[in-house]
């Protein structure tokens, strides 16, 4: 059945028209009509089925049953450096279905992109959501300097830094010996930080530098890898 | 610097010509020149640097010092089933940079594949392997029958099925009661098994059905995140 992300809220017998780029979607894309059913969610009252009033104007839901409850689906941070406009999708993509409840795009000083489109970025972690079946959406956030990012970052918040040098303890290693319920995972850019930005991450208390393997992965392969490590091993 | 996977032998002082398309890369992509320095490995003999001799004609290499020994890389085979004819290659490359030792491409029920691309899929898990630093390749085989297959597996083989539904361990708990030097990670297409094969799946004594969490994967994304685990687990 088709599932939808929606803002709006969600209790029995609650109507809204869905808008415009959803509407085209069940009208002309998935060919609905008036009366059929689909999901909907809004990461805050769990998952609902009801029923799609069709017009030639709009395409309007009216919930029936709660299908899910609303559940915590965990806290777990990504924060990585695209290193051009288009890169990033899959990672987003692939962050959204293995449960990244927040993404930072970082700049680094390797980073040489004009423009971070996390507008897109939030249209592909939608589409994930919706088709994996999560009950939330990954929050993306405004891209930022990496360092602006740590001088304001929650102490409490332990960061896993994929290193692909330098001292470092095999990720399940150092999962074991956490006890963390919010994480998050430092991903560089294709070529990796520079000497001064691992000197200073290696200085902050709350950074710890993991190891995937000893194998020099993607980027892109790192992001995944690390997030399907963490979420098997809390499981 | 540049590494590249050669066919021949390695041992101090051997030499013999790159092939073609190594000769085009070499001299017009990275523009080397004669006498310059690169890796090459075999997945035999280690890591060597060597010199290249450029001519009109052809690249040649002298090995001149063995940098790595050869390692046993493991045993982790990847069955999986492509789809569409250029599904696959994204799953080739992350399998080789996580180190599969070998993948087969399997055809199921729901696969209406009409060639699986093998020699495309050779020429990624080289590329792969060059830029990652393994000793190896992964072995490509011919695709075949998931019936076929089975008939034929090696019953000391386990086989890790990912399970989207029905009765399934979690991975990491299921790893934890294991001790196989040789593991093997098997990835339905999108859509899944049939019940059919489901069902005859789960009579196998080498089979074991596992989840890699409560949210459905793509099949590409399943199979990095349960090569990622298996990796991080086994180190």
């Amino acid at each position: 059945m088709i599932r939808l992300f929606v803002s709006a809220d969600l209790k029995a017998a609650s109507s809204f028209p869905l808008d415009e780029k959803q509407s085209h979607y069940l009208k002309h894309v998935m060919r609905q009509n008036d009366g059929d059913d689909i999901l909907v969610f809004n990461g805050r009252d769990g998952e609902w089925q009801g029923t799609l009033a069709i017009t030639k104007k709009n395409v309007a839901f009216t919930a029936q049953t709660q299908t899910r409850a609303q559940v915590n689906e965990g806290l777990l941070t990504l924060l990585f450096a695209p290193i051009k406009s288009n890169h990033g999708n899959m990672t987003i993509e692939k962050a959204s279905e293995l449960g990244a409840s927040a993404i930072y795009p970082i700049i680094t000083e390797r980073t040489v992109v004009t423009r971070v489109p996390t507008d897109r970025y939030e249209a592909i972690a939608i589409e994930a959501a919706e088709q994996c079946e999560r009950l939330s959406v990954p929050k993306i956030h405004e891209a930022q300097k990496l360092e602006v990012l740590l001088k304001n970052w929650n102490e409490h918040k332990h960061i896993l830094l994929c290193a692909e040098a330098g001292e470092a303890t095999p990720i399940a290693a150092a999962l074991a010996s956490m006890n963390m319920p919010s994480l998050a995972v430092l991903i560089g850019p294709e070529g990796g930080f520079t000497d001064k930005e691992f000197s200073m991450l290696r200085t902050l208390p709350f950074v710890t530098p993991v190891t995937l393997g000893p194998r020099i992965l993607r980027a892109d392969t790192a992001a995944i890898s690390a997030l399907s490590i963490i979420q098997a091993l809390k499981q």
